[in-house]
């Protein structure tokens, strides 16, 4: 679907629609229109710039901005929990503290899939949205994975403590993956690109698991790490 | 260091000099240059076009194409398999059959180094070399990594199995990498991008180990499936 004109897609952007990209005038040097702009991009929501004349043809009367939305919809905690137990089973969820990279997100929705993750936990704020970068890059597995857009990481949290659910962050300094009980309900939070699991969210924890490396740099891509953390727990859990 | 003029840079092109990028005036419409820039093209190095004054900033007497090559210095398979006899360790190497994608190339190296891989054996053709956005994407790893390019893989895989190196591909359809006995001198092949390993590389090795998934996609990013394979070897060598 299609947002023409500026106040409609400063409501879009301000809103829970999500959108996969922004069309804008390449040409124009207007105030409120590069303001909706900044406020997408504080948003990673990719950014295409036109010609007036491309932009008149996707949609006209576009006021020389236009916003592409997706008909994904993004389920909610309470959606993510129901899963476990519809099945019967463990839940498994992964909470991301702030992703910004749509390539690392994507690969995350993909191997967080292939290990049979309940549901993916993102924060509305300073965190990557579902947009068509990292659709691709997920290969598909979006369409297979529940994705929570949630205000509060750590008010979350509290509430999948309250339901049981074993909450641990995955950072440096803590138990040894190896050695670390990852039975029963479990959540797993992995931190951004740059800092890592915040502090506040840390405390939040049941437990911090840390990887062993043996490099002289020993730091990971956030997928990769991603990657390593859901094989472990889905390994142990079939011992 | 920067390489000058046509056939200097198409020499380089045909040596094992490490080319970090191509810089190419953009308004030339000749066809020697243009056949450089597709050999360039080939072999995965990335391409800048620049204004005749800009690239006569970066060498004059350019012939409008510069080299820009890296002091990275490509390993030996013998040098990488000096490591392991070095420190009176069993080997534990690393194969990539045609990753294409520097993000993939770059983000391998960065787990290899994490997990203390000995060094990664790329292939000359339909592989991505060391360039500049390897380099960035390997976080700094790329200096404590040994890299050899060879000609053929199979035959690299042949001279492994006569050092006494176990060499197991990571496919689809193989024993559980759970269950796999990974002790003593290993090496571990992982496929390209899109076409996995190939057949031939797959027959010549020692064994075929596979990640059990749970999902509906069940495909893994290249560097996630070597983070996990990587760390299970060295998880398994611990005990």
């Amino acid at each position: 679907m299609k947002i023409k004109g500026r106040n409609a897609v400063r409501e879009a952007l301000n809103s829970d629609i999500n959108i996969l990209k922004i069309m804008a005038n390449k040409s124009s040097k207007d105030k409120v229109l590069s303001d909706i702009i900044s406020l997408a991009k504080k948003k990673n929501i990719k950014i295409q710039f036109l010609d007036s004349r491309v932009l008149d043809k996707e949609c006209d009367n576009n006021q020389g901005i236009i916003a592409e939305t997706s008909d994904y919809k993004y389920s909610t905690v309470e959606d993510i929990l129901k899963v476990a137990k519809d099945k019967q089973k463990n839940n498994f969820i992964l909470i991301l503290d702030g992703i910004e990279d749509p390539h690392n997100f994507g690969s995350i929705i993909r191997v967080a899939e292939c290990m049979g993750v309940d549901g993916i936990i993102i924060s509305k704020n300073r965190a990557c949205p579902v947009n068509d970068t990292v659709a691709k890059v997920s290969a598909g597995a979006i369409e297979h994975m529940k994705i929570a857009k949630v205000t509060n990481i750590n008010s979350e949290i509290e509430k999948l403590k309250k339901a049981n659910v074993w909450v641990y962050a995955c950072e440096l300094g803590g138990e040894d993956l190896d050695m670390a009980d990852l039975s029963g309900n479990i959540a797993i939070v992995i931190g951004s690109e740059g800092k890592g699991v915040s502090l506040v969210t840390k405390k939040n924890c049941d437990g911090i698991v840390s990887m062993k490396m043996y490099g002289k740099v020993n730091s990971l891509n956030a997928s990769v790490a991603t990657g390593i953390v859901l094989y472990e727990v889905v390994r142990k859990k079939r011992k």
